[in-house]
């Protein structure tokens, strides 16, 4: 969905109010103010899963780039990671944080499916009446929570939305599985998205969209948890990768083409941190190189949903005004998604 | 939000195609098609918790009005019982399916949290490049799953949207918990919707609306489903009451007034089906009496986020033209919706 077109007439819309039989719809727009990490204190390095399995500790980071994750600790779950992410934005923007109507809460290693992160999120932060739901699509979750978020926003149901991405992977991973007991991380991510640029966004969002794949290849063979069953495994790995590499490719350069722009535009690519071959193979098919890449996957593994997000977080300070990035994420599912956002 | 307003001047408006720069908002219509069922064959009664727990069999009826459940086999979770449900409305809509370009899947109580429902329903229907997302709000799920499916209609992103519900409750619940063990049946249902009321559609959706109430009471505590931990229990069923007869008439009420009607335009109110005490409480503070209340729990026991539309699929044909149903929900989390839809 187009979010901030340059010459859409609805593009300075506001909110209206909500009058029966005549509500007003505009595009709207959409702006990030703050983004938070948490991430657990524990650091497992590669040594660990040698011992564990039997290979050598650089066998992991050749294959994958990996050399450390952090780990929840036995008292912490993703609902208390999500809240500690959380928190932390209301610390750095109450004024914005007591104006949120609608909490997304992403996560597909919950520590519970009923009283769920964004229900967690909202008494803690004790927003009254307000929207909130719970979703996943794995590892593009933060992509598709974006664009509820701006469909509320853009029917006028929603002026501020707080998305939070919360994974307790090693909940769930085998650490002997060598196919992907070695891949995963712990953390949470929290964003705080307005219709309004006041007081100090830092982003705009150009625009976003999500696909998903599941009937490609393996599709929701591919990668799998099953809480009470196998776990948080990825099977088809090679399958995942080859896919990973096509529609993180394809997406990322549909969405600059039908923005008007290019990818000589893009001064940050910003990839869900699955592999760090996966993302040097995606930015070399679109010819992005470093130090346009970010990553945080080399010291934090996959930290799923919340990836993307933790990763924005650390290059903010490192973009300009009116710097493009470009969010790129294909994860079990399959799932799907891209973003274009504005530095302001 | 507002749905098909009779005075709105974009009542009529369609899909507008996607051209940069320049996307046309309208606020849309939109139809429910069709609704399928799929339960399980087992049925549990009450002299199974009887044996388990030593309670006479005519307790559990008189706590709750529950007299069965279904139960779903050893070889069936929320995923094959949600895929069955869209099974059966491809069969009876192919050409509607094949239009879908959105699918939501709800559960609470899901066999795979990264390959979700709405993923392996996507795959089983052949359904490519469209949007699929999994998400809960619990019992309140069906209502959450048609404002986002509206949400994204009114902003010209989806036409046609698959809404599967799934509960596999017997797969997290603990059968001698006198608290909650023998509330829960296992079920799943599909929902077919779109923009177009052609080629005959039976309801159009008036209005719906969602809301989170996680800082009252006991919260996200009063019920909850660790998958890992303590399963499905709800050890604050008595402010789980209180709560869901409050919200669930405050709702109610508020969406019938936002929409010009009143209690005495309601022909049918579908409430969750919790608890038939519940139930019987909420039609009375709304002054609706039978036939005029849907129920399925007494056989079927809280199917959680199925028990709307499996209860709505079973009095569409008791409804005559121009019929409002009101739909209502209050459940874990704590999550609140409504619905208004009128029979076509």
């Amino acid at each position: 969905m187009r979010l901030s077109a340059q010459s859409d007439p609805n593009r300075q819309a506001r909110r209206s109010p909500s009058v029966p039989n005549s509500r007003q719809l505009h595009s709207g727009r959409m702006f990030v103010h703050a983004i938070s990490e948490y991430l657990p204190d524990r650091v497992v390095d590669n040594a660990y899963f040698g011992q564990l399995t039997g290979k050598p500790a650089e066998w992991f980071e050749r294959l994958t780039g990996i050399r450390t994750r952090r780990r929840a600790s036995a008292h912490e779950n993703a609902t208390t990671m999500a809240v500690e992410a959380a928190l932390r934005l209301a610390t750095v923007r109450p004024e914005l944080i007591a104006a949120v109507d609608l909490v997304i809460g992403s996560s597909y290693t919950p520590w519970d499916t009923v009283g769920t992160i964004a229900h967690h999120v909202q008494r803690k932060l004790e927003l009254d009446g307000i929207r909130a739901l719970y979703l996943s699509t794995a590892c593009s979750s933060f992509l598709n929570s974006l664009e509820i978020a701006w469909a509320f926003s853009a029917i006028g149901e929603s002026t501020g939305s707080l998305i939070v991405c919360a994974e307790h992977n090693s909940g769930f991973s085998v650490d002997d599985d060598l196919m992907s007991g070695h891949l995963w991380g712990d953390g949470a991510a929290a964003v705080l998205v307005s219709t309004s640029p006041y007081p100090a966004a830092q982003f705009e969002v150009i625009d976003v969209r999500s696909a998903a794949f599941a009937n490609a290849g393996h599709g929701p063979g591919g990668v799998f948890l099953e809480p009470r069953g196998r776990g948080l495994q990825m099977p088809h790995g090679k399958d995942v990768f080859a896919l990973a590499c096509r529609h993180m490719q394809a997406m990322g350069i549909a969405l600059l083409e039908a923005n008007g722009l290019s990818l000589a535009d893009v001064a940050l690519l910003v990839p869900h941190q699955a592999n760090m071959r996966i993302i040097e193979r995606v930015a070399a098919s679109l010819g992005i190189k470093a130090p346009r890449i970010a990553e945080t996957v080399t010291t934090l593994g996959n930290t799923g949903s919340a990836s993307i997000p933790i990763t924005m977080s650390r290059y903010v300070n490192t973009l300009r005004e009116g710097d493009v990035v470009l969010m790129v994420a294909f994860g079990g599912g399959y799932s799907a998604g891209a973003a274009l956002l504005r530095r302001l």
